[in-house]
């Protein structure tokens, strides 16, 4: 079973070796990786990100599932191109998985971001738009996309020292993507 | 022709009549305007955020079309549970529009957020991860799959004095989208 190995790691500095550890830890539990940058592409050319999309469009049609990096990425939220795909391989009905490396919940990080105020219809943040306040560890697309279209979201126990680099959250959910994938499960709604 | 009108507006403190403007500017260019406010939820209850996810999903089901607010959202991208959204129905194969009322690039929003640095291997953020650099709007996977799955991102031609409630890119995109459904035009990839 093929799985798609989506997230922001692709913007570390050694997003070559991470994904080489993920792809060591998918084999040990009988999956075969997928990784964005599994595919050689010519950033010099003058359509380089149109190949880029291509490239990942096609490697998540050819996948079986997606397993996504969920860790905040320069604000509160997800990484808006990793939940792009997520989205994308919900719709193509494919299981979904994901992982986040912080322990905090969605309003937390929003008020450490630009606070968060309360008035009559719920908190607010400091634009004024309201937060989403349902003890979630992000926007509940993808929380329940997740539970409905495969597995709940898979958080660490304590904030890791380095959220970039510790994988023990993206080896649990590999775990979880390996019995559901060899299993047979079946939860898509 | 159903429209899933995806976007952070539902934040905003005067959600409903936003809906409402962007639902009539939908029925003027002859199209139904599905919004996620127009099926009531009772937030009080234990399963709210599910109850709202099931029936967004629902509608997304039932529409032909989406149109989405990618305005960037607490942080220099756009809002993730609206990208899951362009996602899905990405995935679901049907077509795609989206606008955003914020008229700079990508990378100027990751230098206003937090910085940008130059290294060798181009430029990198406040925490190291390289930032997208093809003159884009967003991430290359929105941008790409607005032009293959629909029409490309329509942007303002300046900033608007307030990027919560004018609706002039969401008007050009409507219209975009119209021209698109109701010749039929096929341009999925």
């Amino acid at each position: 079973m093929k799985v798609y190995l989506a997230g922001p790691d692709v913007f570390l500095p050694d997003a070559i070796e991470i994904g080489r550890r993920k792809a060591g830890i998918c084999r040990r539990h009988g999956l075969t990786p997928l990784y964005p940058l599994d595919s050689p592409i010519d950033l010099t050319a003058r359509d380089a990100s149109l190949r880029i999309f291509r490239a990942n469009q096609a490697m998540m049609d050819s996948a079986d599932a997606i397993l996504a990096n969920l860790t905040p990425f320069r604000g509160p939220g997800a990484d808006p191109g990793t939940v792009y795909e997520l989205g994308y391989m919900a719709g193509r009905a494919k299981p979904c998985f994901g992982y986040t490396n912080d322990a905090s919940r969605y309003i937390e990080r929003v008020r450490a971001w630009g606070g968060v105020c309360a008035d009559d219809n719920g908190p607010t943040d400091a634009d004024g738009l309201v937060v989403e306040d349902f003890d979630l560890a992000d926007n509940l697309m993808m929380i329940h996309a997740l539970e409905l279209h495969g597995g709940p979201l898979v958080m660490p126990s304590h904030q890791p020292d380095d959220v970039w680099h510790d994988l023990a959250p993206f080896e649990a959910c590999v775990r979880l993507a390996a019995e559901w994938l060899h299993t047979g499960t079946s939860a898509l709604v």
